[in-house]
């Protein structure tokens, strides 16, 4: 089994021993993943981005968690194979972003 | 190689192709994450609960995989692995959410 | 004195007297709004949209003047008049959202 | 009449020239606040704190009046006078922030 299925396992195994899946609409996980990274950026509020990589790694593993946990009950939701649709989107990216137009600058590839 | 390992080895080529490792500080993944998940909860605005499932299918996968491209990101700039952190949230979430104190409800740990 | 200086004058006299100018940078107020933003939401999360409404309305308040706050310091920092861009936004708007194209339907102005 | 109940009776009548207010529930008000944030911190990501005041105004203008039109629909909802409830959470901030003990630091009021 790879590991995405089984963090799913371990995922739905903790929601339905707590009866969790009827809160669990698309919509709500989608606003969790939201809510979770949004913790993850509190993390770095107020600090440069120099003083950001000495962020509290306890704390930052966790939210870092909660943020894949809710991307990975979406993902078991709608049947959506993780690798599958990150390396399709990587693809994507490859035509959005060649290489020689992109390298080196973080603009955006509509202006690009 | 887990499936995680080999996401994190496709995203790096990825992004060392254009030389973008110099834009990925943790505080930008960080926010780049949020970001994404905000375009994710766009799909779903103004939208009720029912009708978000019928949500575009091929907008969400895009729209998930690029949360997952920088959660993976950041976890790879931490050397964090994927799967033993978000196992080891389940195991706090277990501690957090009893089984017996949270069943059926929606409510947070500390309104339980 | 308009009701937005008279805040923007309390938020500075609150923001000087700690000497918090110094991480008041546009950036870092930008996150700032959207935590708060955040934490707003989670007051909705795992609710139906009917229940939503029965929010508690001390937080519901609380939340959404943090938004306010730190929407008003970011206004402050660049000069802007809040009257002034929110009735420049709602121009653009109407060009946007003809109200013929856009009556009764939450479609965005690109897919109407 | 206040800047905030004039900014709203315009805002109000945008809305309902379109016949909108049937989407405008406070759980989609406060995600539609939360999407616009995150626009707004889009016109930063993968830029420097410095670089970060260099932003475009006219696109900075554009997602911060979005930012503050949807947070005053969702003050109007409820009935809200923004004045009192801004000044209310500055009242609140000042207990929870002592001069004396946040003077010159970022820490979290649980972190003083």
């Amino acid at each position: 089994m790879s590991d995405f299925n089984f963090l799913i396992e371990e995922l739905v195994k903790f929601r339905d021993a707590r009866n969790w899946e009827q809160f669990h609409n698309s919509r709500d996980l989608a606003l969790a993943i939201s809510i979770e990274a949004s913790e993850l950026n509190e993390l770095f509020l107020w600090k440069s981005i120099e003083d950001s990589e000495q962020v509290d790694k306890t704390k930052l593993k966790e939210e870092l968690a909660d943020v894949f946990a809710f991307a990975l009950l979406l993902a078991e939701k709608h049947g959506f194979d993780v690798k599958e649709i990150v390396l399709e989107k990587i693809r994507k990216n490859n035509e959005k972003y060649p290489v020689e137009k992109s390298k080196g600058t973080a603009r955006k590839y509509n202006e690009l």
